[in-house]
C-alpha cells in the first residue's frame, strides 16, 4: 500500500532531510520508525528536501509500506517511535503512481524575521532575529519582481549539482504583523539556497531586478539568510 | 535608580522564578546578570512568582539599581549576561514607590491546550497537548461562573501557607483557534496551582459551582493542569 504522510518537524537538531550516515537527519529518523512500524517499505520520497535547520510545517513524503497498522493508525504509530522533533500530522492511502517529489506542483515556503530589538526566547532558532528597522516598503516592491519565469543561478551556490537554473514563482510577498516580518514565497521548485539568498539579498537592499537575468552572478546578490528563519509550509499536488 | 522590567521567559529550563540554591530559577539567573550589570542593586521584587516550568511573556520586576546603564540601554545590556530562555524586552525608569508585586493591580494568565490528534514538534513544552474532543460549550459556559468574588481554597493544595482564599476575577473565558484552545483570566491575585486546578477541574467536567463556596475541599476539585501550558501574560498597575 502506497502511503503520503503529511510532516512537520522542527529542523533544529538534523543536519537536514537527507539521510546521512552517523548524522541526524529528518529522512533517518523517519526511516528508523518506518522500520519499526511495518514489515517492510520502500520508495520513500518527499517533496522538500530541506537544508540543516530548515523547518517544515507540512512537508509530504511518499512510501509504499507493507505489513503494519492501517493508514488511519499509521500516524499515532510512528510518532511513537519518532523523537518529539518530528510529529506524521497526516497519512492517507495514496493513489498508485503518487510520488511526493514529482506529482508536486507547487511548494511554497515562508522565511520569518524578527525585528523586535530584544530577543523571544519562543522564538529562538524559529526566527532570523534581526533587531534592526528594516525598509518594509522597499522589501514589498522588490518582491513584486519576483513572479514569472526567471532564472536564478544568481541565488544558489556557484559550486551547484542544478543544470536548469529557470524556476517559476507562482507568487512572492512580505508581510508584516508586529514585531514579525514573513516573506512566503510559491514556486514550482527551487535551487539550493534559492529562498535564503532572495531574503538576504533583498534585505541587503540589493535591487533584484538586474540578478534575475542569468547574466548575474552569485557574487553580485546577498547574503544567504540563516537557515532557522525558513519553513516549509505546504505542497500543492 | 528604581528600574521597572518588562521579563518574557521559557519556563522549561527552570524550577520556576523564585531563587534556590544550586537550582536553575529566573530570579537566579537575573540576579547573576544585574551583579554583572550594575555596581550594586536591591530591593528586587517580582508581580508573578511563576512556579515550575510556567512561562511569561511579560512578567514585571522592580529593582534599585546604581551604577550601570542607563534604563534605556539596560535591557540590552541585560540580555546579552541571560540564557536564551529569558529577555527583558523593556527597562524603564519607574517612579519612587513602585514595587511590582504590591503595586500590581491584576496579572492575567494564559493557559493553552493543543487538542490535535498528533503533537507539534513547535509546541512541545509550550501546550498541553490533549489529543481528544472537549466539550467547548461545556467549557465556555464553566468560565462564566469565574468572574466575582469567590473563595477557592478547593483550587490549591491542603497544605497551604496561603490565609486567605479569597480572590477577586475580573474575568475569564476560553477561546478556540483551530486545534488551540485557550483559556484566559485575569484577577487581582491567585493561590498556589489555582489557574492550573481551575482548567483541570473544567477539563474534567466537574461542576465548578459548588467548589466556589469555600466549603469544598482540595480533593473534590479536578485534576492540577501540567504548568508547560501556562503563561503570565501581562499586568495591570
Amino acid at each position: 500500500m502506497r502511503l503520503s504522510l503529511t510532516i512537520e518537524y522542527d529542523g533544529t537538531p538534523f543536519v537536514g532531510w537527507a539521510a546521512q550516515p552517523g548524522l541526524p537527519t529528518v529522512e533517518g529518523a523517519l526511516r528508523e520508525a518506518l522500520a519499526e512500524t511495518f514489515a517492510s517499505y520502500d520508495d520513500l520520497a518527499v517533496a522538500g528536501r530541506t537544508d540543516t535547520g530548515v523547518h517544515a510545517l507540512a512537508n509530504v513524503a511518499s512510501v509504499v509500506v507493507e505489513g503494519g497498522p492501517p493508514p488511519e493508525r499509521a500516524a499515532v504509530a510512528l510518532n511513537t517511535r519518532l523523537p518529539d522533533e518530528i510529529s506524521v500530522v497526516a497519512a492517507e492511502e495514496a493513489p498508485e503512481g503518487f510520488h511526493a517529489r514529482h506529482s508536486a506542483r507547487a511548494r511554497t515556503y515562508r522565511y520569518r524575521i524578527f525585528t523586535r530589538a530584544t530577543p523571544s526566547p519562543f522564538e529562538t532558532g524559529r526566527v532570523w532575529w534581526l533587531p534592526r528597522r528594516l525598509d518594509v516598503a522597499y522589501l514589498v516592491t522588490a518582491a513584486e519582481l519576483l513572479p514569472g519565469e526567471h532564472d536564478f543561478r544568481a541565488f544558489t551556490p556557484t559550486e551547484t549539482q542544478h543544470e536548469v537554473f529557470v524556476r517559476i514563482i507562482e507568487s512572492a510577498r512580505w508581510t508584516r504583523r508586529g514585531d514579525h516580518l514573513d516573506f512566503e514565497i510559491t514556486a514550482d521548485s527551487y535551487l539550493r539556497h534559492m529562498v535564503r539568498t532572495l531574503v538576504g539579498t533583498m534585505v541587503d537592499g540589493i535591487d533584484l531586478g538586474p540578478l534575475l537575468t542569468g547574466a548575474a552572478a552569485r557574487s553580485q546578490a546577498g547574503t544567504t539568510a540563516p537557515p532557522w528563519g525558513l519553513y516549509l509550509v505546504s505542497v500543492r499536488y
